[in-house]
């Protein structure tokens, strides 16, 4: 568990112990608490444990480092940081030619159904003149607007749609009907929201809604530890939750 | 058009005129109000013109004589009254031996694209520990609750997961915990709400939701006129709205 | 009835004949159907028949000769029309010295209720350190946003407490962490969708959401009709949809 | 803090800590963690500290004892347990006589502004002919249906509405249309749903929807320890949460 002692690292540790057939062997994070149900170590170099998959919860600064040391000792390895640049994702694909390599923009289960159910939806509806508009809810703190996931839902439409939609995120500077090809995001922040969307087909007299809500940070946990089952023992290769899903 | 008169008959000829490749050549009622753009004959065996489908919006005790005129004369039929009686829906499946025939529980795109989505979920999500719950709003004339769209969807539900749901409408009467295997089917009524249904993935921490709303009657005429249009010289067999969606 | 055989004048002649203790006596519209059951004029200036109070659905341009008609004859008069400047909104305001004039961004009572409502939501939930966000949807042809209606909400809500926030539509551009003193408002735009609106009000682990649905213009057609009612024999004055809703 | 090694008494313990203004000076519970900052004892009697309200969070069975002890000391008391008998009520309501007793069906700030605000929408919009239905979701070990929050609901319009409103639990075995005067209650089971509630007020092509969410059970205690707060130094009588919202 690489980063085991911060938020995240801890919902994943609780939700292990809980699991059939997962074993948490070690963790590394700078600061160890002492209260963790296995040993943890500084550093990745400093770890002496063998491990079938490694999964991190880190801060982006941590992916690189991780990354070498995963091709190195051929560790597949279940990225659940977020926020990583450009450079950072090209740096992850390479690594996949060597060792499994798992990284989804969300790790729910739900949220990546409906990753998979909107380009099918958006195949017919779009087709029928239905228009495509994402919503999205999370808490006061959050930075950036809008999240990774709404995002990642607009893209997964927009490459079963041969990328004719581009996006659009304020309408109250323009005076004008709205375009065909365009998807507009919507950001709602307020209160501690963990985090909701909505992927919406407006048509004529119509609409179709597909919602997403989490209620708590533990249904990424969970996710992350399905993936880490399932990566454990696979051969190199850039995998996604939608891989995890469809196993 | 058989029922032209009838209200959504006069809504699908609304629709009909403003779409292309389709023209009503004549319409079958009772009363003639001389205000359609195509001659009204008062019965079936009246009409001496020639059509590649016959539309029916009319009432359940009008379902059998047409029946038997389409296999008679070889017409395609799509037939969107509800209602129909067991009985009924047998002798509708013998005609559909030697006429196409298209019937659906719900004639718009959306609905019946969610028919096919939500077996897609349930086989992900209760696998996963999903509850499955149902929730319909219409306005306060329905005589019937659940709706039978709500019903249908269900069903397409269990028929994916080898039957194995039982539906629950009332859960005031008892004290105890929800069953895994309960789909819960929940009816609103009020006001002049023309349809929603809600189909609710429930796990742990996280909440999937497919969503319908129907805004107007137009989108049932509108899901006839492209039934008609799929229907058109195709083989004898039992069409539904699944088949128009896929083609 | 000032714009007579416009789409409202027309939902609003259907539902007036509907209506007790209301008779449409004349109608103003450059264009005659000879549909109506009340005599139409070309101009207020031609009308010679008497009324207790008019109602105006026209557009912008109309709304200056309608006002110095209405001080002139001492009519009240209801303004329905939407997208006043705001020298004439000043008129407006000089007009109701001389007769009664009533004035709302939305006609329905729901939404009228809401306004209302919102406020003493804001005192008790803003209070508490909820936050306040509005979310609005319209249909794809609209060519203003926010919608008028989702700005009255805000500002009946900034009136309630001291004008103390203000609003924000686009999170996109910046990367920081939601200010107390905002009200975030995000227009979804698709399909036909008539009108929905939201206020949510986001607080720790808790949400209060109000939530209004316009299935059709025949809302704001009762209203109208319902404001005209209310405002026959009032004194000069300045009158909105609160007024008639306390009533 | 009676009832504190509980889950909510926990919750309470956690929430008091971050608060201002207010200090649990002890705990009643007969299991002994050694982990709260307070003492703890195994019963009321055997508790020697002096305060200046008792939060109690405990089951059906020692609110009695409680009750007693309350009196006897003059220490007011915010009764959050559910599930009391009719006979408890009445006594709870004999205590009154001589202690300030606080009991409310919901201790969420946002239920109880909403118990409050769906009084004022009821005289408004049931007068104007809608109908009003009540939806609530919960987790799926939910014993009981409806929801007493929702029954809450449903009596605080039914009470503005001088009693004239039954409550229908299941549609599915009759066939008619909507009475005027009843309130449909419907319960959504499933998941981990901490707990949502909608009003809905359904009338002529337009819907007014209040919803609530909670997201955690830390809201009731947030609740508790507002009323704590303000319940204590006050005199004999009969309190609900709504007291606290107005003060």
């Amino acid at each position: 568990m690489h980063g085991c002692n911060g938020a995240m690292g801890q919902v994943v540790t609780g939700i292990a112990a809980e699991e059939k057939n997962i074993v948490i062997v070690a963790g590394i994070d700078p600061h160890d608490t002492g209260q963790n149900p296995y040993p943890v170590f500084p550093s990745l170099e400093s770890c002496n444990i063998e491990a079938d998959v490694i999964v991190d919860f880190t801060s982006s600064k941590a992916v690189d480092g991780l990354l070498d040391y995963s091709v190195r000792k051929e560790i597949p390895v279940v990225v659940c940081t977020t926020g990583l640049s450009e450079e950072q994702m090209k740096k992850l694909e390479e690594a996949a030619n060597h060792v499994a390599v798992l990284k989804s923009a969300n790790m729910s289960l739900g949220v990546n159904l409906l990753m998979k159910l909107v380009k099918d939806a958006a195949q017919i509806l779009a087709a029928a003149g239905f228009d495509i508009e994402i919503l999205e809810k999370h808490h006061n703190k959050k930075l950036d607007a809008p999240s990774g996931t709404a995002l990642a839902l607009a893209d997964s439409i927009n490459e079963a749609m041969d990328q004719e939609f581009h996006y659009v995120y304020d309408r109250s500077q323009v005076r004008k009907a709205r375009d065909k090809k365009e998807i507009g995001i919507q950001s709602v922040r307020g209160g501690t929201i963990v985090g909701e969307h909505d992927v919406i087909f407006a048509g004529t007299d119509e609409i179709v809604t597909f919602h997403h809500t989490a209620y708590s940070k533990a249904i990424f946990a969970k996710g992350a530890v399905s993936a880490a089952k399932f990566l454990a023992g696979k051969a190199p290769g850039f995998y996604t939750m939608k891989d995890v899903i469809d196993s």
